[in-house]
């Protein structure tokens, strides 16, 4: 366990989207849930970091009862979520002591790649934060149905996670009321005044909230999962 | 034959990203070149318009050996591409006579479906365009890698095709000089002055530009095709 490296993993979803009655965390993707593949693929980076997840409390008995029916044995300390994702990340912070780095990761990103998630941290110690994004290949367009302009895509990035931060730093960005326009954490910190840096991210590092996610990441993990950009 | 609703289906690309010798509207989806499957979803929209193909003209021999092995009868008229998307869009416009509807789509998007064909050309007749776009799940950042700012993904629009004008107002439209900043062809509409309409797309609906998207591809038509937004 490295104590410079800390993954904080959230997953408060219910699961609407996915027209499911499991929370779509827990939905299986090749035999186990989506959430054991997340946090085995921060497990299995180099150095190995110190893993913090994050669920709601009434579905922390479900999580221990998956662990066991699926061997799951990957260290890792359980932490109660909040009222949106911006809650839950506050408490999973505030329960990581020491200093160090930290890579908040929607627990729906079974994806991120072992070299994504090395390269954030890394570029994080150069930096003061990494995230990764990519670019569209679609024309971007901003506005309403009705009145709408092109964009130049070249400035557009789709935002992923993890995104890696100075512990301290992003525990005092978090010191603040919560605001609808925080989707991510990058955008907190960047609330709080700070730069924020961007990392090419990979186009398989899929969020997973739809059926058609679920088709397209077994597909994916399927095929040995291609690192195309 | 509908003599009132055109498609004009554009495939100049080289399949450079693809890493493949053949062009990328050529490589088989489901034992089929790309572009059959794009020509078809056209042809069996109702009412069937009127298909124009543009091709780059050395690339008109390969397609119609390509028809005589797959047996593909599906009507359609070939028209040579130019340099780029705008210029193979102009040739492909100036071929079409009489007046209607025309929609614009690129060769290797084939999972347009008959609903959201339909739909743009019913959109468009009200509205004299319409163009389908889906909202990111992403968080938005518009910038470059060291400076970027959040943008409300709220406003955001990903772009797809069939884009769906009056063949009058779009011939009128491409009447122009060649801008870098045309990626589309409401970007083109748009810099002539006319406002566009937006209706939604469809997530499947995909572009088909890097080998992970003919894994999802063939995902998604192995799937049957489920439509989530």
């Amino acid at each position: 366990m490295n104590q410079n490296r800390h993954a904080l993993i959230v997953a408060g979803g219910s699961g609407t989207r996915m027209g499911s009655e499991i929370p779509k965390q827990f939905i299986e993707l090749l035999g186990k849930p989506i959430i054991m593949h997340t946090i085995s693929a921060f497990y299995n980076s180099s150095p190995s970091p110190n893993i913090v997840l994050v669920l709601p409390q009434n579905e922390h008995l479900r999580w221990s009862e998956l662990c066991k029916v699926h061997s799951f044995h990957v260290p890792h300390s359980l932490i109660s979520g909040g009222e949106t994702r911006f809650h839950s990340v506050k408490n999973g912070l505030a329960s990581i002591e020491g200093d160090g780095l930290v890579a908040i990761h929607d627990g729906v990103r079974p994806l991120a790649s072992k070299n994504l998630i090395e390269k954030c941290f890394v570029e994080a110690l150069k930096n003061g934060n990494a995230i990764p994004a990519i670019k569209p290949h679609e024309t971007i367009r901003l506005g309403t149905h009705t009145q709408s302009r092109v964009e130049n895509r070249e400035l557009c990035w789709l935002v992923q996670t993890p995104q890696v931060f100075k512990l301290a730093e992003i525990k005092s960005c978090y010191n603040t009321n919560y605001n609808s326009s925080f989707t991510d954490d990058a955008s907190v910190a960047e609330w709080q005044g700070k730069e924020i840096f961007i990392v090419d991210g990979e186009k398989e590092n899929i969020k997973i909230t739809t059926p058609l996610d679920m088709i397209i990441a077994t597909a994916i993990m399927g095929s040995g999962g291609i690192t195309t950009r």
